[in-house]
Order: structure tokens, then C-alpha cells, then sequence
């Protein structure tokens, strides 16, 4: 720190994964939302990219725009962003602090063995498409801060505003998984993406989507069974493995008592479909869009 | 591209230096500046503090946050951005693009063996104090299209809008150079950090410092001679050199062709000193000030 720049050590036999990701007051998070969550929220995003390529964490540069200098706001959001580089051993290594609308930015830096990275575009027909967790909770939670769901569920809320990036879940798919993204527009466009790049189609089960037991009180009661598939920020891995690696990853995952799930499988035919109640649903790439 | 992150070899036996910064509209760009000024500008800042670092530029990010689509726009930027791109032969490896208030945070990473880093700590009694270039032209610049000044010089204004990264420059001062900064803040706010860092102190030389020929006339007429201690924008490299090294670097610099100027000395006394029409002034870190 105090130099122009960082200077960091390289890893022998690996490549680097760089992420970059910018939030902005308003448009990715309410301008009152708790300083602490904040911090936490921005450099989850940032870890969660590293996870959906099995990089392993190592550094993250800062760039935060402030209207004004808030020394206890700006302590409430060190002390969310800087646990979570303790819970993952990353050092915040560089930053840069400018005056402007409220935006974080955050550049993250991991390391992967080059054969081990995970891509968008290695999905092959037959693999098992599968989820590293609970889909809709953190769209879920965010109704609830909306005032749209008239009761809460603290677990759903906690979800989205401090979402766990699944970095030791992405570890655990090397070597075993193909493709891999992380869920942070909303499964129908993120496994679209996957799809898309990887030239190839897939069907999925609705039973099988995980849900919380919130998530399916809420449908019960709105008959809104979009949500799992369009709601973003749940930052779960979405990733495809091939049914002879099945075994073995189980394996690994119960060793560190990571809970997945199959939701479908890859096929020849390009597009996405859905499996409910008997018929089969084509489903459109739903999701948050940026613009 | 297209995957959550970007994959990037890494070089044995060097470190990687890595930098971010911000740029927000209207603190450090005119809303209505030239999309084609803005790109390049935006690159050359981080450019600029991987030469001051002696680091040879690899890969960049770029984070951009806009209002709305503006494709016209939009392609504007890249075409400056880009075009500096390819005279570094840098990669834009990754990026972010969201909606909000006009902002643009570009994350640079390069290479340099780690012994050879120069960094703000390494100055010592006896060095020359250097500068890379003209100071102040770009702060004239700025006056310029702030119409402070009633007459237009356009070498100064596209010093202001188009800035040099001192790449190559600083690749030279690699192994010979002690301490080194970009002059971004204006030299008397960015050499102090120098002398901080390094806990000395230094004296310059009025009559020293390069100046064009349209800075001395605006010195001349407005009799404001602190506009090259002050003002920032130049990102001219300012480093020290030892005695020993100087015929050395002479040698270096004249073969690349690179123009260098020895403005003063440090000494082991704290401070900043400068000598003008036979006195001398203690400056105080005078420069642009973030908050």
C-alpha cells in the first residue's frame, strides 16, 4: 500500500483469474442499506466470479466513489468487505478512493491450474446440470426489503444481503465439472449463457429445483413459480458434470459437507426447457437485465 | 471474454503489478468531454502508475458505469481506449458494464522483476531529483478549456486530454532509479509523498523545471509561478536517481530517444525547498486534493 501500485508473487503452473465488478447506488443495492451488508455484498460478487472458474482467491483491489467522507460509514463498510477477506484469506491489496455518486468497484485475483478452470462453453450433451444450493431465497428476501411480500423470513433476507460466495464449492469441481457460472441474474439466463457458449440445449426438472421451505410458501401463496428461475443475486454455482464424474464428486463434496443438487441435463437440441406438471415448458433467458 | 473471469499466464520470476482508478464524471472529467479523450485518458491513468512502478503492462479491466446505451458513445470510448491498447500492445482481458452515474474504474496489471520495482520508499540523501517531461502544461490545458485563460494553446490542451503514460520511460529507469511517482496531483503534493515514504526531504530548483514555451507565457503574464508545482494532469514520471547512475541512465534515455530533466536533490533534511531568485521557500504539499 502507498505505492502506485501493488506488487504481487506468482504462482508456478497456474494462470490468474481477474474479475471486475461495479455496484451502484440505486441501481444494484438501496441507497439505505446497511454499510456493514454493503461491504460484505461487493466483495461476495467479486469472490462468487472466482468461484464459477475454481480460482482460488489470493487478492482484491478496492475502488470506492463516495459523495462525502462518512469515517463511521466508511468503518461499517471496512468491517463487512475486510471479514470476508479474513474468511477467505484474501488480501485487499490496492484501492483508491475518489469523490462521485456512491459506486464500488472491486477487482478480484485468484489462482487455477490452467486445465482446471472452469468455462461456460464445456457443457457437453448427457452431462448432469446441478446447483450448489437454494434458488429464489436471495429474490425471495429482496421482495420482503421491497415491501411486495407482507411477511419475513430472516433467513431469505440475510440471503440476499449477504450472499456467501461458494468459493470452496468451485475448488471442489476441478477437475470434475465442465462448465460452471455463477447465479447472479437468475438461473434461466445464466444457465442460458452456458447453453449458448457451450453450443448446447438443456431440460430441467421443476420438482427438482431446490427451494426453501420460504420460497415454497411463497409460491403456495402467489402462484408466482417464476421466481427460482428469474431471481438474481443468489450467487449459487450453477455447473454441469458428466455422469461418470458423478460419483467421485459426491464424494468429495460430503467430505466437506456441501449439499448439490441435479436439476436436469444437458442435451444436443439448443434452448432451455422446463419439466412441470407433466408438460414440457420452453423457457426464455428471464432474468435481471442490465440495461 | 464471456466467462466470469479472464485466465492470464503468469511470467517466472517476475511480480505482478497490479493498480486501479476511478474516474467520475464531473470531478475528473467534463460531462461533455470527447468520448475519444475520455477512453484514452481513462487507460493512460493506469498506464501511468504501472510506469511508475517501472512494470511492463499487460492486461487491463475496465468497469464502466453509464447513464444509458449510447452506441455512438460507446464506440467513441473504445476507439480511444483501444487505440492505446494496441500502442502498449496491453489486452483488455475483462469488464463490466452497468447502469448509473457516468463512471469509469480501469484496472491495469503488468510485469516487472521484483528487485527492479521502484517504489515511493527507495529515495536517499545525494539523489538527483528528476522529472520526465514538461510540468504544468497540462494544468494550463485545463485552464484553457475552463476559458481561465483568453488564449488557446492546443499542445497544452491535448496534454490535458490525451496524456502520455511514461511506459517506456519508466522501463528505462529500471535498475538505475531509486524512488519514483507519477506526477498526477501536481509534483510539490506527489514528490512529498516520495519524501514521506522515504523520510527525507528534498530541494528543487525554480530555474529547473522544464516548462514549455506557453507555460513561461502564462507565467510571464499572470504571474502565477506555482502552476508547474501544483498543477496535476502531466503524469511525467518523477524519480530519483544516485550520482552514480546518472551517465548511466544519460546513456539509456538518449538511446530511446526520451528527454530528462534534473530539477533538485534530496536531502536528509524533512521538507520540501525551493530555491527561487536567490531565496528559498518551503512549500507546502500543495495539489489536488480528492476530498
Amino acid at each position: 500500500m502507498g505505492d502506485d501500485c501493488a506488487l504481487l508473487a506468482c504462482q508456478p503452473d497456474q494462470v490468474l483469474a481477474a474479475t471486475i465488478d461495479t455496484l451502484v447506488s440505486g441501481v444494484h443495492f438501496f441507497p439505505q442499506i446497511d454499510p456493514v451488508s454493503l461491504g460484505h455484498r461487493a466483495l461476495a460478487v467479486a469472490l462468487s466470479d472466482l468461484a464459477a472458474m475454481a480460482a482460488d482467491p489470493a487478492w482484491v483491489l478496492l475502488a470506492l466513489t463516495l459523495p462525502e467522507v462518512d469515517v463511521a460509514w466508511l468503518q461499517d463498510f471496512a468491517c463487512g468487505f475486510l471479514a470476508l477477506t479474513e474468511r477467505y484469506c484474501v488480501d485487499l491489496v490496492g484501492g483508491n478512493l475518489t469523490r462521485g455518486p456512491l459506486t464500488i468497484t472491486v477487482q478480484a485475483l485468484g489462482w487455477v491450474p490452467e486445465q482446471q478452470a472452469l468455462k461456460r462453453s464445456a457443457a457437453k450433451p448427457g452431462d448432469w446440470v446441478c446447483v450448489s444450493g437454494f434458488l429464489g431465497e436471495a429474490g425471495l428476501g429482496l421482495k420482503m426489503l421491497l415491501g411486495e411480500v407482507d411477511w419475513r423470513d430472516e433467513r431469505a433476507i440475510k440471503h440476499f444481503l449477504r450472499p456467501q460466495p461458494q468459493v470452496e464449492f468451485g475448488l471442489a469441481l476441478r477437475g470434475l465439472a465442465h462448465a460452471c457460472i455463477d447465479v447472479s441474474d437468475g438461473l434461466a439466463q445464466d444457465l442460458g449463457h452456458v447453453l449458448v457458449a457451450s453450443q448446447v440445449g438443456a431440460s430441467i426438472d421443476w420438482e427438482a429445483l431446490p427451494l426453501s421451505q420460504a420460497v415454497r410458501r411463497y409460491i403456495a401463496e402467489t402462484g408466482d413459480w417464476h421466481l427460482p428461475l428469474s431471481a438474481g443475486d443468489d450467487y449459487k454455482l450453477c455447473f454441469t458434470v458428466p455422469p461418470q464424474h458423478v460419483a467421485q464428486l459426491e464424494q468429495r463434496l460430503q467430505r466437506l459437507g456441501l449439499a448439490w443438487h441435479r436439476i436436469g441435463e444437458i442435451e444436443e437440441n439448443s434452448g432451455l426447457r422446463l419439466r412441470k406438471d407433466g408438460r414440457i415448458i420452453s423457457v426464455p433467458p428471464i432474468g435481471y437485465r442490465h440495461f
